[in-house]
């Protein structure tokens, strides 16, 4: 898998600023090849889920809403500005957009952003009690998240409450996640999980490894109920 | 794969009306389709289950009784009449053909039926005490159901009682849902899941759906027994 | 898959009778497609499994001992009489083979046996109290076995216990199956599965049933401990 | 998958000895082959796990460090000799290396040994109370390792605690398998699972009984809680 390296310095001035043709057929590639994985492994059923990557600055490819994510192809993904717009596109992206975009907008070395709904993201978020984070700690694979060195470290993972009002939860997850730079991703009670990382690649450890870690945590949970 | 849209105004005056062929075959290629991914994902063990899609307002593509759901061939797909009765075939289709046909009868606009025999069907609704239907809320999954746009609806499934009498349980059916149109689909006590859709990709989104949110269901019972 | 019919009237009165070539190579392809099946499915980890099929009323197609049962070959297929004795081969057969050819010898018309170990034959022969059965009732799947004709008949899985000793195992086996000559398949604790059937197919169909009725009983048994 | 034999009387006298590199790369092909089943079953999710295998009395084919398991390639194998330090390589390998290393070291018929991080091996390693081993006992599948002969041994694994400290853990790991020559693996807690054979093949069967067994041990206790 290609990696997208974000490109510095390349702001325009304009809003429909012209973006490079090829690093977004690189970028919707990433994405088509991660929806094949992530659908084959059950985290994207149903037509849900939406993936992105970074272009440049001020564009983001991204999945055309409601498309079966493991058999995206040509035509399922997008192109976004960081407000969230079709940039030369009459496709509607999802309306959770706003929640992918931000996160570029704050962070300029995130490359890529995944928004998985699997079974155990789902239960998990919906046992907790509301307000309560979940705490992962003493378990080898929290390493696999970058800029953790050890499984002695507490990996913590809000959960937010669902909602129809993205514009707010935007809101939400970026008071979060500027406070805590260093958490890989939050959950949406009852929805999924948003985890993101400097390349499709990481972005896809990091799923993997959350989900690994949720169904830890729910094993745990069904023999000492 | 190929949408089946149903033919408005070529209701035929005799029973055993001709049917377009091609219309037919692209119905089979569908089923067959359908089946090896139902039976891949463990949906359609052992020869069981059976699959229907619509040919016009008067004929019904259907699987051939007791075939092996992931090896489904030209061989294994027949046409029966809105009746139920064999067309142009010696082949016998599913003793719960009725079950299909009442929905195409009532429905102008379904195209496709699946009826599937998953554990987790199998065993949430023997879990459930009689006469309870299950009802699921709060999920985001459930958007994936054709007209519902907020997680904050119920989705009612009724359990009905397994039967060998399938003329009296196809009543049952019918009258339930007549009653409640917007309802996707319902389950037979300890025997399977019947789901509907406009297409053939509604109708295995609407699969997917369901064995989600039983899946939840039960991982939730599991650690909160 | 070529059905491996028994061929009557061909009873030699050697012991080293003449088997015939071809049908000795139909069943060992069945043998070694049945053994990626199973294997895939997690029924036949490690090495464990044995497989069989009649090639005729004298001689039977039996794997090899030992061999990876996802990856059986040309090599991994050997021929034993109703004894268990290798014919024209330098191989060894498993320890079990007895538990095979007594079934044969018994009922004229079993075609396969399949012997697997799965996760969940496992765990449930061992929670159930020693002397008592497996009794399965009122699921639908139950039909998938031959000669079951409703869900509310009761299906019993007889548990034997595990030994070294496979001669008097085989007897009680034999006792067993000649007293219930209608049930097919039964258990040995903490070990596996035996079933049988005319052919491969039925016999395939016949373990991907009690492998769907074993992990309903478990699932059950999770969230109603 | 082409086995691996131990070379005897090659040890070389120098630190850089020169070792063959055709052993090089078949332990390499069948440490890429090993990754691609063991990623596949989802015991080497996110990067995580090493494995290794040996070319010759000097030196071991081991992964390189935080490369995706499922997709290793030629450049993702290197050479390490006893003491764990790269030969001919700029790449690094695990800071686990140490793990691997002193089991060659210690037992010269040692020819794979695989460190995997499954859910089961991880779960079941932070449930056990500390200072208890895991005892398996009863099982048909305890078989499947070398030396095994009967259902009715106990197999003993025990659980060291997870620790930045590799030196010490190698120490205490090397202190238990040469009390216990006869025992196949052990787990570090929350953390996965390592074991050796003769041979690759050998070991991937050790890998395959282990979960097997965690997972019939993990069943019990979610149904007997």
């Amino acid at each position: 898998m290609s990696a997208i390296e974000p490109v510095e310095g390349t702001h325009n001035p304009g809003r429909e600023a012209v973006f490079d043709v090829t690093r977004y057929a690189v970028a919707a590639e990433a994405i088509v090849e991660a929806g094949r994985f992530l659908y084959q492994q059950g985290w994207s059923p149903a037509t849900s889920s939406n993936y992105s990557a970074r272009i440049d600055g001020e564009h983001i490819a991204i999945t055309v809403s409601g498309r079966h994510k493991g058999q995206l192809g040509a035509g399922d993904v997008m192109v976004v500005d960081l407000a969230g717009r079709a940039v030369q596109s009459a496709c509607r992206s999802s309306a959770e957009t706003r929640l992918h975009t931000i996160l570029y907008e704050v962070f300029p070395d995130v490359g890529a952003v995944l928004h998985t709904h699997s079974v155990k993201a789902t239960v998990l978020s919906r046992l907790l009690t509301p307000g309560q984070p979940l705490e992962l700690e003493g378990y080898e694979l929290q390493k696999a998240f970058a800029g953790v060195e050890t499984h002695e470290s507490v990996l913590t993972v809000p959960v937010f409450d669902n909602t129809q009002d993205i514009g707010a939860l935007a809101q939400q997850t970026r008071d979060w996640f500027r406070a805590h730079p260093e958490q890989p991703g939050y959950l949406i009670r009852g929805h999924g999980l948003y985890t993101w990382g400097k390349t499709m690649a990481d972005c896809l450890r990091h799923v993997e490894a959350f989900e690994f870690l949720f169904e830890c945590e729910l094993e745990t949970m069904r023999v000492r109920p």
